[in-house]
């Protein structure tokens, strides 16, 4: 006899949700790599139409009385911890109204495709009333999550990216890193002046050249071709679904882009792909979250693909791809020309040891948006002044700086500090992973990078949703998340 | 005050079923073009996913009232049109109990995967239990429907590919052709070996030439690429929805097989392109049928492009695209080198003149498989007789015979007549327009296809549903579908 009736049909309706999303995020993949110029209005409505009838079943009443009886029931480990992701979601997905899901979809839509067009000619000025209507919606969904969550508005909002994660961890964390680092920048570039670097002529490679560089690179790190794929996209990002996994990457003309590109979203996908199969459209069987999700990316493109160890390998690829060989493809130059560091505007091209304060400063701004004690008019002011504080550079104008990124124009408040954590859990997974693999680097110069992804999936990719984010942490390295492991490698990479 | 509440209600709900229906048909085009080997089943369960919630919708209890309540309310032309569009999708959709789709899902699937098989071994025996369950599921869908929709069971299925569409109406047409084309196709045959044609060497041309001669064809047509894309995939289809348009090709050696195909698939795409915008996402401004749809795909493909006037553009483009020229690509000979007939076994590769005769088979078989009147295992027989009888051949083997196409392994019983009746309103809409425009063949010389098209959106497509299929080929033609207008075309161009 069925003893676990309610909690069975709860892992029913979240598989086909689960299904619904995976539409979604293909229908999202196409969006960005396929879809004609003036299709986007179809689009939106389909991805528009597919979250509301996601939210109609998230919410559907009949799912409080499923939850109160799955309550009761007995489960084995694995289940109750999914119960308790599954509650997760529906608290999530119930403290937002219909119409307000609907609203903020439909505004997302929109706000992204002005924003483009107000990139393009830094037109801060009109795109301001787009960029706060899209600030309006969003925090009127922080507020009713708040609400429903008990958790301050910005708080709920970390939340929604990385269950658990609160502004009362980060801010400390954050406080050490805004101090120690902007020293630490100008040690670095102090450090770095006086190591000439060779400049690497020759990097401007043909597209094929650098896709079959890129593949070589997924392909020994154990990406699944059979169950994923690489296409072109402006914004490179990893999409699709775990058994269909979708990474974008563009080809510029210095291959170096392209390179570790592709290595950052290889970090994503073999996440994805290395999700535990058992669990597969389950909410415990899903990625934990963005900070790990980050540092899965970060692990392979900062940590092991920025290692001397790498460079060995990456020099004798390039010898065999595109005949790159002499003094500046030597490991050592490498090595050096692929770590300057540099303070610079733009986040996405920034260096790991200038990257956390164009984070910490995205971090501040938004709650401060959020909460209302920055109006929008008066972002581009504040930008170039916390600019100057922690970089000690000005933005020449709106693209440089508070146009840049395509998040808060897409209402994804509370996403940032995802990426600086991510940077730090990096490297204290391979801190651990170190210790566990003391072989390591002689393997990586022989590009067998089969036993770190192996490593990665048991300590990390197998647990899905299991553990929450500082558990699994904890676990994969023995101890909480400690700036100190990152500042030590910031250090050894940087000023040894 | 709002006037039609029902009216409103129903809309909204078949507009949210149209985008979800819409993310099926471009998630159904990425699996014919993008997806990995081995990420089938991963789709397979979003497209389940997606169907079951369509047909959760339109099966909700509540629609029985709100119909009930729209019956009553006062609408305008469009909007009455429309609700009866919509009455006829819940009439099919309620008409099966849910666990006779569930059945008949996982029956298709099933059966067409190892349909596929058989075929590569030309298997009858080993398939024919499968085929005969396939058969049975597809009857009771059709007693079904037949109870609900008092009509016969066969009518019942023809009705869910063209609304109104009988076999009273087929039944006197087919009867004309089948005893006149058998002869047709015989003298045809004679005529033509009175006219020796030049091969057309050098026909083989790089992807990239193919590829251009295509795109050139869709321009000068008209094919919005800002609201549609053409790519690859095995087999050649269009797909997507009617504000992002998906054709697909294949390219081999021969350039004329792609772009005759593009020429079919862009047929089909520009009605979907001219459906009206304002009624998007209504079942009105949806297209009206198969048949109708097989008649832009067949207007393009084989009366304009087939046309003399056709051969010069095409003379000119393969000039200058692959400098092709000399007798052999003149326009005279490549009209015969492109109308050749004969007697062949596979469906899909035959000419225009014996086509018929190989959907009169169908026709009629698929009449006695679903009646019950030829049992399953007696199909290979009766199939030999019947090409025996039509086109005086018999197939050697089943793959060559019952076995090539996908329609019944996949339950599509009442869709064959469809080509045909497609072909013969292709034939008389071409009649009309070459009445309503007298330079026609001009314009075609000289590429300008922009009219035609026109006149192609002005009688058929800006009217989506809004008629039946009689009464639209009436309005745009001046009168109902007429069988001499076909034989008159076929006797044109290829006894003249």
């Amino acid at each position: 006899m069925n003893q676990t009736p309610a909690t069975d049909a709860l892992e029913q309706r979240f598989r086909q949700m689960a299904h619904l999303n995976g539409a979604s995020a293909i229908l999202g993949w196409d969006a960005a790599t396929m879809l004609p110029a003036g299709s986007g209005d179809v689009r939106g409505e389909q991805l528009a139409a597919l979250a509301e009838i996601v939210h109609e079943k998230l919410t559907d009443p009949a799912m409080e009385d499923l939850f109160a009886a799955a309550a009761a029931e007995k489960l084995e480990g694995w289940r109750a911890a999914n119960l308790r992701e599954m509650r997760h979601r529906h608290q999530h997905a119930t403290a937002v109204p219909a119409a307000l899901v609907t609203e903020e979809t439909k505004t997302r839509i929109a706000s992204e495709l002005q924003w483009r067009e107000a990139k393009k000619t830094s037109d801060f000025a009109g795109y301001a009333p787009m960029y706060d209507r899209m600030l309006q919606v969003s925090r009127r969904v922080a507020e009713a999550k708040a609400e429903a969550l008990k958790l301050s508005p910005y708080d709920a909002l970390l939340d929604s990216y990385d269950p658990g994660m609160r502004a009362s961890t980060i801010d400390p964390i954050f406080a050490d890193l805004k101090t120690w680092l902007p020293d630490m920048v100008g040690s670095v570039i102090e450090a770095q002046k006086r190591q000439p670097v060779l400049p690497l002529a020759g990097a401007n490679l043909p597209t094929e050249t650098q896709d079959a560089l890129a593949r070589d690179m997924m392909q020994a790190l154990g990406f699944n071709t059979s169950e994923g794929r690489i296409d072109l996209s402006t914004h490179p990002f990893c999409g699709g679904v775990p058994g269909d996994v979708r990474i974008t990457t563009r080809y510029g003309e210095d291959f170096t882009e392209s390179l570790f590109g592709v290595l950052h979203e290889t970090g994503h996908a073999l996440y994805e792909q290395g999700l535990p199969v058992a669990w597969r459209g389950l909410p415990i069987g899903e990625a934990r979250g963005m900070t790990l999700h980050e540092s899965q990316s970060l692990f392979v493109e900062m940590q092991l693909a920025h290692s001397p160890a790498f460079m060995r390998f990456l020099q004798r690829n390039l010898q065999a791809r595109a005949g790159l060989s002499g003094p500046a493809w030597e490991p050592a130059n490498l090595i050096r020309a692929l770590s300057q560091v540099e303070r610079s505007f733009i986040r996405t091209n920034a260096d790991e040891v200038t990257y956390p304060l164009h984070v910490i400063l995205r971090y501040e701004l938004e709650q401060a948006l959020l909460s209302g004690d920055l109006p929008m008019r008066d972002l581009p002011g504040a930008w170039a002044e916390k600019m100057q504080a922690y970089l000690g550079i000005t933005p020449p104008d709106h693209a440089r700086g508070c146009l840049q990124d395509v998040h808060w124009p897409e209402g994804m408040y509370g996403y940032f500090p995802t990426y600086t954590l991510g940077a730090m859990t990096a490297a204290q997974l391979m801190d651990a992973a170190r210790r566990d693999l003391p072989a390591m680097d002689h393997a990586i110069e022989r590009g067998e990078l089969g036993q770190i992804t192996a490593w990665l999936r048991e300590h990390v990719h197998r647990h899905g949703s299991q553990f929450s984010t500082p558990e699994l942490i904890a676990r994969a390295t023995g101890k909480p998340l400690d700036p100190a492991i990152f500042k030590a490698h910031l250090e050894a990479r940087y000023l040894a």
